[in-house]
């Protein structure tokens, strides 16, 4: 009954998931903005150069640039004064030689001039005439056309997270609509003889289902849809029947054990029935998670969680997660920044294994600083209690009081 | 014409604005399947202890503990073997002096057991004798009934944003129903002679609205509702009569003005007619942003924004996102959590402003660099190239290549 699983490091165990992994192209058209947090489908290029006009960035005058040439304080060049240049609308006069505009931040540079010389060092000394006390260079104070973006420029790769500001640059170029991914439909089945729905009576022995609801909120947050399968007992024929049902509808199928040896294995051996080629992980090292089962049966990814809920939520932000991104044709899959803080309390690990250590993160003058928050058997409410996830790689024996660690956000 | 603000450190501007603002607390009950990202209303305690019930945290015999004293691998322990718990039950049976159980992870203990003895350190002799190898302590590898949580126990504070762990623990809990803060609802305008709306044909000197579709996203992505009000024309009465309108649909009013000083200083007088207060802070010694307007009026946030997109998203994550914080009551407001990364080229920088670089993060095996986007007056596509912000601290003349800076992500 003990366990003899031949463990494999994180990064490589996920190599083979996601090398194996059929990404199923689908794509749907959304409007911009409801296009928050979705994946671009395809690269988005400009039907337009921006800006489409040439525009000053400051409020000034505008000048051919040569008419303030060797123009200071002491000896200011004097143009003459030709108009406003109102906002919105194009200049509706010229500067020719020797001549000047007002102009303000973002209007519209009349044709000849391909300076501005900042208001600050302007005085307007008669009703037509305005004093320029300091020389421009060609194209000072001005943006212009395209310098932001060429026509046909790619402005947003395919596989791109939409956040705000690509949300803002395509209102910018007046695209309403864009084709984005599909969200990944993750299947997931809580499974165990002890293991009850949360809103049941709990009676002696029974726990209640953690897993598919934290699992769930996991899923969404990462941009897939989640579908709920609920708890089946430790009986393989029972287990078996419900995850080909849940394959038949979903991308992804997320299995979380029962906590005993034997509710693990049972997993094992169900997932290898779903279709070929089935396991190709069972074991990885890691604490919480070592008995991971990573498989793909019929083209899609089948994962086995353990039961603990703490164990189950480490794993799928290390597996699933990159999972359902992959699937999203995320450019970047599995990217995770780290915060470097000071430990505050020695924290114990076996050399050969990576360890994930709820902690509690905090900043003062000095920096950042982690708590780690110990508990027996992972308790969930030491996850709820944590803010951060302090890594002890797999090389080191612990980590010691005083020194700088890599910590991991909990969102 | 030129401007003379009196500018004021971030902090000290957003101080001011918190500690003027008036939270009024409206809240709603949602499913706790629907309430990642919200944030609880009040403090939620355990109505159960947790577990219920003293569970096994591994496979093994379920011992008392004084059974075990001195025994080793040459001089074992035998106990008579009573019998398996069952998963999801009771026990059945007690365990005598002299007796065992074989118990899974997660199983419930029988009543005067004390310990567990993990499967490797056993070995079954005989149908009804287990040899046990090496002595455990009272309590070893059990979780005791309230050792994760104590009935009445606060288990999440009220301002707390509910995250997958939040769920997870509600669910253990059977909880499945909560208390959570409304929603602030968050008016945009926009303001400016050259502006229309992104669905619109460009002319000459026009530029399309890009704030109301980025702000409405960012709001949206706090955890706000985004009211979109249209664009308004640099007019001092169609602009008051617009924000009068908004102010009474909505918790928050941003205008984002045009660019021109003309068009920001009619922001901030057309702010100062909607009610008292009004303007709080006008200029912040930040780059880019610095003509931003902090106000309250009749008890509402009035923040005017500058017209720029890429200062507008910045001025946004540094002074609306707490504002929304601050109404969702949010326990911790307006943090940020910085990444170190090392500078590849020099930011040039004045002294007495703190400055935000659009920026690209990208890691190697020596860990985070950065490299500056620079953009003549912050062009909105550089944004949508950047990854993070770095900051420019406001005692800095610049930053030099090869120094480690803070960066902020962008998400």
């Amino acid at each position: 009954m003990p366990e003899f699983l031949k463990l494999i490091p994180i990064q490589q165990a996920l190599n083979v998931l996601l090398q194996q992994m059929v990404v199923k192209v689908e794509t749907e058209r959304v409007h911009t903005l409801e296009a928050l947090g979705r994946v671009t489908a395809e690269a988005i290029r400009s039907p337009i150069p921006l800006p489409t006009f040439p525009r000053s960035t400051v409020d000034g005058y505008a000048v051919r640039a040569a008419d303030t040439f060797g123009a200071s304080e002491s000896l200011p060049a004097y143009l003459r004064l030709s108009g406003e240049i109102p906002m919105g609308s194009s200049p509706g006069f010229d500067i020719n030689p020797g001549e000047t505009g007002l102009i303000h931040t973002g209007g519209m540079l009349p044709e000849s001039s391909n300076a501005v010389v900042m208001i600050e060092y302007t005085q307007q000394v008669a009703a037509d005439t305005v004093e320029i006390l300091r020389s421009v260079a060609v194209g000072e104070n001005i943006i212009k056309i395209g310098e932001d973006v060429q026509p046909g420029e790619e402005v947003i790769p395919a596989g791109r997270r939409i956040r705000p500001a690509e949300i803002g640059g395509l209102a910018a170029l007046g695209i309403l609509e864009l084709e984005v991914r599909h969200k990944p439909v993750v299947g997931i089945i809580s499974s165990g003889d002890e293991v009850i729905a949360p809103d049941g009576k709990l009676t002696p022995g029974q726990v209640r289902d953690i897993n598919s609801y934290s699992l769930s909120v996991l899923i969404e947050q990462t941009g897939g849809i989640a579908r709920r399968y609920g708890i089946l007992p430790d009986q393989v024929d029972a287990l078996e029947a419900a995850c080909r049902h849940a394959l038949e509808e979903c991308d992804v199928l997320l299995i979380t054990a029962g906590s005993s040896a034997s509710a693990r294995d049972l997993t094992a051996r169900v997932i290898d029935q779903l279709g070929s080629p089935g396991v190709l992980v069972h074991g990885v090292s890691i604490k919480p998670g070592k008995p991971t089962i990573l498989a793909i049966c019929n083209q899609k990814v089948v994962i086995g969680l353990p039961g603990n809920p703490v164990s189950a939520l480490v794993i799928a932000g290390l597996f699933v997660v990159p999972v359902v991104e992959s699937l999203l044709g995320l450019a970047e899959v599995g990217v995770r920044r780290k915060l470097i803080a000071r430990l505050n309390t020695n924290v114990p690990s076996q050399a050969g294994r990576e360890d994930y250590v709820a902690a509690k993160l905090y900043e003062d003058q000095q920096g950042y600083h982690v708590d780690p928050i110990f508990s027996k058997s992972n308790l969930i409410f030491s996850l709820v209690r944590a803010n951060c996830m302090i890594r002890v790689p797999a090389d080191a024996t612990g980590l010691t009081a005083g020194e700088l660690v890599d910590v991991y956000l909990l969102t």
